[in-house]
């Protein structure tokens, strides 16, 4: 279908969605052009109408429509995913799950909680404050759970917690032919059958849409204390990250910004005593004995690859600072350069090759001549440039698909990957085949088998 | 397949077979008859050939030929399986990977290894002991890397370090044409397509052969100590099971016996200063102040819950004599009824309905008037009964079988799954469609995407 001309939706078919949720489904150019892209750099394609759904019933309804049409469904959440997973390739509808936003049931007991996919992370954290439970997933933006689902999101806190692979419990789910399935279920683990769940999380919506998400929850830890330290080498900061992890020391948040990019984030988010230099930010979750071994014990490490002063902010609010700012770290990247675009990357390799490819890549940075800081989950092995170009100047990009495309390639060949959590969309089609080769096809086999017309966000992840 | 008539495998293909393995491939009766069922309760069905491969590329050429003649194949580990996985309930031919037991690699700096399929968890474990790493999922037989992985095994250290689910990194697969797909990475975290390793892992040989396992590994804890606590009552032992893992405390194991388990493990592993109660083996790993710090606050819930002393162990030899104990809990139970079988129920509840579950199961267990002692990963909210029954007496399994419906239902209820960690088989394939319903539509899909012929172990899980 991606190679097919696009089809415009027709009005007999807006008609019918209509039917089932009155105005609900807009044609507005403007609600069609906040569609038709995320926070990505593609060109943006808006779908032929959006559809605000309310329940998963309305969902399964809406794509019976589709189906019987052979119209694409594009599933939306916040549109902040990064790899275009929401451009309107194909045409199409758009399915926005954002107004279901009810948190259905938090089972404080089982640390675990249901809600529906257009409930937002700060949101459902909010509603947790009372309860002593978090959510610990964090992508840097605030967005929703079915999207984050969709796409196997993870941020800051993954190298203690996990990514959304680990804290899904079970979902709801529309199929390409209107049907509801659901997945999973609340026990803690489960030998029952081919597991959905895994397979669901991580498909961007090309195998359904995602309506409502079990997720594990955690317990607030009695004692949180938050570091900065600051190095006059990347391999300082880099090589320090690398003996923390292989120490085992279960550190919560370990995540480095270069020079750059730690100027970017004291300029955007005024952050205040901090040098212009190679910086790690540290969490440590604990009893307030462990935090203190913890902390005493990378301090150490630290001491031994050339890091300054721990810089301690125990107090929640300037935590929270310290990782909004954090979290902001694209948006201060960005605005480094207003009116220039930014390429997202995602690399993720194993942690003993996190030094060579971080200083491969700096110096193919320097070469290419690009303006790139550096940021990144770092005890995952997961590191993001933020490549920055000029819209107006072609040369720009190429030099940055060049740069993009042998930092894949470098990340895959130390078997690493080249998405650690951002996901393929639009732009690892390619390297996704790089990467799992003749596994592709299976994953191929299981589309063609669960969306045998290829409605479901086509054009995304698979060449079909 | 698993409806039609079982067609011998003829000497035409057994010829050919042996065309790739030579005289690794045995028609003898015994061996036969040593690979038709596993340690479950089920009439044992021998395959027709056993052929035992060295290499990802003998399977890969032995599947070709089975495919090209429509004969099932039944992957094989050691054999230990509950739930009649390698019975050959279609015919066809066990491709036994125990001699495919080479640690093929171990990356210290990264936490991780690769092993060829029949590498046994015992072995790998030996073979890491100078690294400081081990390997923690831990059924209760010593079986093999790709057993455990097919089955998605865990065992008592779950609660800490989850199952195969979370600690299998990319598998290398055999699939039902003979190609060979390579799925996960290197990597801690990737977002790179469909997520296949968790799609393999509890596929139970119903989708390919796993040859090749890549594996997460853990650095071993500065300090580790293990305790037995007794109770006076079942629902003291439970009650302090649910209040630890709500409380968030990091155990690393606690395990169940009732006072029936616990009587037959006394007897069976020769258990000094143990009283024939209801009884907790708890274990604690971190750095020493954490691990003080875990065992008094769980010591001071036990008390709450009318524990008795904590009985530590905290030598390595009186550690390992007590989990082995544990580990032959099952084999305990059998050597209670001499000339009788068992059958191993798997159970798995949320935590806060695992009081309800294991109470409502346990009178049950008294009305029917059979033997079954309680044994379990707690922490999981997962239990096992086993249930002793006379082969020659059809009323006693009647009874039996009649039982664990009624558990797996209340279990399901429950929002739990018939199976933790056993998987289905042929004995939950009924229960897996009532546990998810029209899922089990969507797992019927990919098998027959992936398996179109349904030649990969017949029969089990899914009824095509």
């Amino acid at each position: 279908m991606a190679n097919q001309a696009i089809k415009p939706v027709s009005n007999a078919v807006i008609e019918e969605l209509r039917g089932v949720i009155g105005d609900r489904v807009s044609t507005a150019a403007a609600v069609r052009e906040h569609h038709g892209n995320g926070e990505d750099y593609f060109t943006p394609i808006p779908p032929d109408a959006v559809c605000f759904a309310h329940s998963t019933e309305e969902v399964s309804d809406l794509v019976k429509i589709c189906a019987r049409h052979g119209v694409p469904v594009i599933p939306f959440g916040t549109g902040t995913s990064l790899e275009g997973h929401v451009v309107a390739v194909c045409g199409g509808i758009c399915i926005d799950v954002s107004e279901m936003d009810v948190i259905l049931e938090v089972n404080a007991e089982d640390l675990d909680c249901r809600v529906q996919a257009g409930v937002k992370r700060k949101q459902l954290n909010e509603s947790l404050r009372d309860t002593g439970l978090f959510f610990p997933v964090d992508p840097g933006a605030d967005a929703s759970i079915g999207g984050m689902s969709a796409t196997r999101a993870s941020g800051t806190n993954a190298v203690r917690y996990g990514t959304m692979r680990e804290n899904v419990l079970g979902l709801t789910v529309v199929l390409a032919d209107g049907r509801i399935v659901k997945t999973g279920g609340r026990a803690r683990k489960s030998a029952a059958g081919y597991d959905l769940t895994r397979l669901f999380v991580g498909s961007e919506g090309t195998l359904g849409v995602i309506t409502v998400v079990q997720l594990r929850l955690f317990g607030v830890p009695e004692a949180m204390s938050a570091a900065v330290c600051q190095y006059e080498t990347l391999e300082g900061a880099v090589d320090t990250v690398i003996l923390t992890i292989q120490s085992g020391v279960p550190v919560a948040r370990i995540e480095l910004l270069d020079d750059i990019q730690m100027g970017a984030c004291i300029d955007y988010s005024n952050l205040e005593g901090y040098e212009r230099k190679h910086t790690l930010f540290f969490e440590f979750h604990g009893t307030p004995a462990s935090v203190n071994e913890q902390a005493e014990l990378v301090k150490s490490i630290s001491d031994d690859f050339g890091g300054g002063a721990f810089n301690w902010t125990s107090n929640t609010e300037d935590r929270n600072k310290l990782w909004q700012a954090r979290h902001d770290a694209y948006y201060a990247a960005m605005a480094m350069a207003p009116g220039k675009r930014g390429i997202a990357t995602d690399a993720c390799v194993p942690i003993s090759k996190l030094a060579e490819c971080i200083h491969a890549t700096r110096i193919d940075i320097d070469e290419v001549g690009l303006i790139a800081p550096i940021v990144g989950h770092v005890g995952d092995g997961n590191f993001h440039l933020v490549l920055i170009i000029d819209p107006e100047d072609p040369d720009d990009m190429t030099r940055a698909k060049a740069l993009i495309e042998r930092l894949n390639m470098r990340a895959i060949a130390m078997g690493g990957t080249c998405t650690g959590e951002h996901g393929v969309g639009l732009g690892k089609i390619d390297f996704l085949v790089a990467e799992h080769g003749e596994a592709v096809s299976i994953m191929r086999s299981i589309k063609q088998a669960i969306d045998p017309d290829n409605i479901m966000n086509p054009g995304k992840m698979l060449r079909m």
